[in-house]
């Protein structure tokens, strides 16, 4: 599978990509800050709330085994990571198809927001790395996984 | 003004400390990562929703002239800090009440949400530094602001 570079437009049908780059921005407090704003779409449904996580993720062994994709039904989900350092962002558009599977290489500067029933897999780290998440919570099942027949490996 | 260290027990007044120590936590993605859940209370009242975004924040010269206090009260706002670097939180009951102001520490691995109403000044940083930010988006006015008739000055 080849990696590509994590871009808004490249991105664009699995959600969004939180970064300055191409960001509405202006001051505020008295010029002290510059407000990067409404990076992405926060969507939560059916009786949802919004929550706030930390996760701290171990990197894989090379090659990454992909067995699985999930997704939420019921919210989107946002990572942005917490140290400066590249990640990486596997997406299918299903899971069943080899063909719609794209890999995103992210800066340790871009977050990304996965679109409420986006396919992804886990997080995918080089080294162990933390990540602030802001997704749903509420009732209701917001998780669907499907495991893969065949298996797909990533050698970044 | 005596600078307190932050902790979840010293801040509860004002809204959450968003770390992991204390926090419930699980793992999830076949092991590969642990899920810090739910840190803050997430409140956006009157037809709002929530937004992220990012700030960049210069430091103020010191002495820190702290001469206006603010407060948000359709939502709660959260900070976490993009970098390992200490920052200063500053608070009050009533912005005329000199006695109620309290100053904390925290540290690059803690963040903080303000409670609904809470009085608070801007971000303050030793250096440049870069937060992401959840808080409100929608109708209706979520920015009060008093000016101090006499200034207070912080010398952390």
């Amino acid at each position: 599978m080849k990696i590509e570079k994590l871009t808004r437009k490249g991105f664009a049908a699995f959600g969004d990509v939180i970064e300055l780059a191409g960001a509405k921005h202006y001051g505020i407090n008295q010029g002290f800050a510059e407000r990067y704003d409404d990076l992405c779409n926060v969507d939560v449904i059916e009786g949802g709330a919004v929550k706030v996580s930390l996760f701290d993720v171990k990197p894989r062994p090379h090659p990454i085994c992909i067995d699985l994709m999930e997704r939420h039904p019921l919210g989107s989900q946002a990572f942005y990571p917490l140290q400066d350092e590249d990640w990486l962002v596997l997406v299918c558009g299903a899971p069943k198809d080899e063909n719609s599977y794209r890999c995103f290489r992210a800066t340790g500067k871009q977050g990304i927001n996965y679109a409420r029933n986006t396919w992804h897999f886990p997080l995918l780290v080089f080294a162990p790395s933390r990540f602030i998440i802001v997704d749903r919570k509420g009732p209701g099942n917001n998780l669907e996984e499907v495991m893969l027949e065949k298996a797909l490996f990533l050698a970044p």
